[in-house]
């Protein structure tokens, strides 16, 4: 075990990832690699919890996203890297903390009625779906996580983490770390190409691996800053999603051109969408290459998942160990 | 696999056996070891559901629970006999399966509201304890049993045992049998010596290994025929505890004796305990003294848990392969 703090986060395999999923996540996942040890999981059984009615497909999805995860900068010599199906210590984990977790700690939760709400037309009312908090509570503790990377709206969810590890501890003797929450920022506040939240449910993203081509054609279709109707209007890149990307993808000098350009109406949206698919091909080049790399060599992805799922189920054995212990089992 | 029809049954290992659960549920499961492909197993980890505050010794009554077993007549020749808590794919399957088990089957579960109100003193609202029947669906579909030997009180929990394997196979294409209930009369109405129902928590029970100066101490309290004052009053075998197991115990010409003495006032209860005290140590002393055997060999009995275990798993191992085939994890 290394000096470094453990750090440990998931990501459901749902489709491949898109620029959201790298500017809201992965890119942090990335660069939290040198000062942490990294965990980082295929969460493909909570994948199940909102599209058990239809699976279709998580096997590939996994690898699929594996891909990206590797093509982004998720290096396997430095992270563990691994798919929480395949350590069979979680459901063992979660079937015994769910025997601890009072009903009312899930009903109170604030994010599940909130999702009950927006998984509109999916069947959720189900046991598991009110569980998956002590599901992904397993998945931190298992690891003794010191901290998890997550976004505001999960704070929540570590609580009860927390909450569930201090309960076990007090029952049957300190067995588990209580992880604290490592805020993380979103770098840019990048949307979908129809200015809502970017999702692959909205079919208005740009994927990790899209071809320049498909780029060029879906950055043509993003809306811009909805009060320039005319190019003879001035605009505002402040509220604009393409000066967004702009400022993410192309060169900085560039960028205050642009910036002047809209202000003056010199730029049409037009143009300024041409410029940002080129910046964004380019710029997503190294990805893609990567990519392609590894989604041709599926079996070389498998074995870095089965190895990492190897050094996950190491640890995971041994807080099993513990766990046993303290619960007499 | 054998011609046979395949059922499963389990126990929570909450203790030493007694006569309640020797001639409510034990003698029965003996007897259909020659018609049936049995798997028995010891339910562990639903100990945990109730007992979660204070697990002291699961892994202990563990061990005298299946040296019971053995002593009642349990053929690791003849049947199954694993311990839930080593199959970790139970676990699995409780995972899986609370996906796609809706929150208002549970809810409505009869035996559910039942239960929290008798489990006085006890915090059981835990979601662990909400979802137990999809805990018991698990253990019961594994295997792909026929039939599950239960007595009237658990024809509800069998019910969604049988509703979660056809949502199942709906969803994901035909893996499970639904098993049949297989009705299970109990063979006597015997009580506690106190006449409540006999339970280890009541301390009104004699067990399965008490020698024969505790059956004759516990003996001699047993409450009688309650309208029986006097000895010089008749009494009313059909009424006394005493006498139900005088016809379990007893040799039958001597049972009718005691019918006629009792209601003729010949015989007092004093004496007739007596009596019984010898039948009871008598019938016992084949299971007393395979007991004590099996206690003295604990090695020897979880070598046959171990090999039981394997068996089982190997059967688990196979039905999982078609789960997670069927879900695409």
């Amino acid at each position: 075990m290394s000096g470094k703090k453990r750090i440990l986060s998931g990501m459901r395999p749902t489709g491949p990832l898109h620029l959201g999923n790298l500017h809201g996540a992965l890119n942090q996942w990335v660069a939290l690699q040198d000062e942490y040890e990294c965990f980082y999981f295929v969460a493909d059984w909570h994948a199940l919890t909102s599209n058990y009615e239809d699976p279709v497909g998580l096997d590939e999805f996994t690898l699929e996203m594996a891909a990206d995860w590797l093509s982004a900068g998720l290096s396997p010599e430095k992270s563990t890297l691994f798919v929480q199906s395949h350590v069979k210590e979680h459901a063992e984990l979660f079937l015994i903390l769910s025997m601890i977790t009072p009903l009312s700690w899930l009903e109170r939760n604030p994010t599940y009625k909130d999702q009950m709400a927006q998984l509109v037309g999916k069947d959720v009312s189900t046991f598991g779906f009110l569980g998956y908090p002590v599901l992904q509570a397993a998945d931190i503790i298992m690891y003794l996580a010191d901290a998890v990377p997550v976004g505001e709206d999960q704070i929540p969810h570590v609580e009860i983490t927390r909450e569930i590890a201090r309960r076990f501890n007090h029952l049957y003797g300190p067995v588990f770390r209580e992880p604290q929450v490592l805020l993380t920022k979103a770098t840019a506040r990048i949307l979908g190409i129809d200015r809502r939240k970017m999702s692959k449910s909205y079919d208005n993203a740009i994927y990790l691996g899209d071809p320049p081509e498909t780029i060029a054609e879906r950055t043509s279709r993003m809306i811009t800053d909805p009060q320039r109707a005319r190019k003879s209007d001035p605009g505002d890149p402040g509220v604009c999603n393409v000066f967004e990307f702009h400022k993410l993808y192309t060169d900085p000098e560039k960028v205050k051109e642009i910036d002047a350009g809209c202000r003056s109406a010199a730029l049409g949206c037009v143009e300024c969408k041409k410029n940002l698919a080129v910046s964004l091909a380019e710029g997503l080049a190294p990805i893609r290459e990567k990519r392609a790399h590894y989604m041709e060599r599926p079996d070389q992805v498998k074995q870095i998942l089965a190895d990492g799922t190897q050094k996950a189920r190491a640890v995971a054995r041994q807080t099993m160990e513990a766990v046993r212990a303290g619960v007499r089992l």
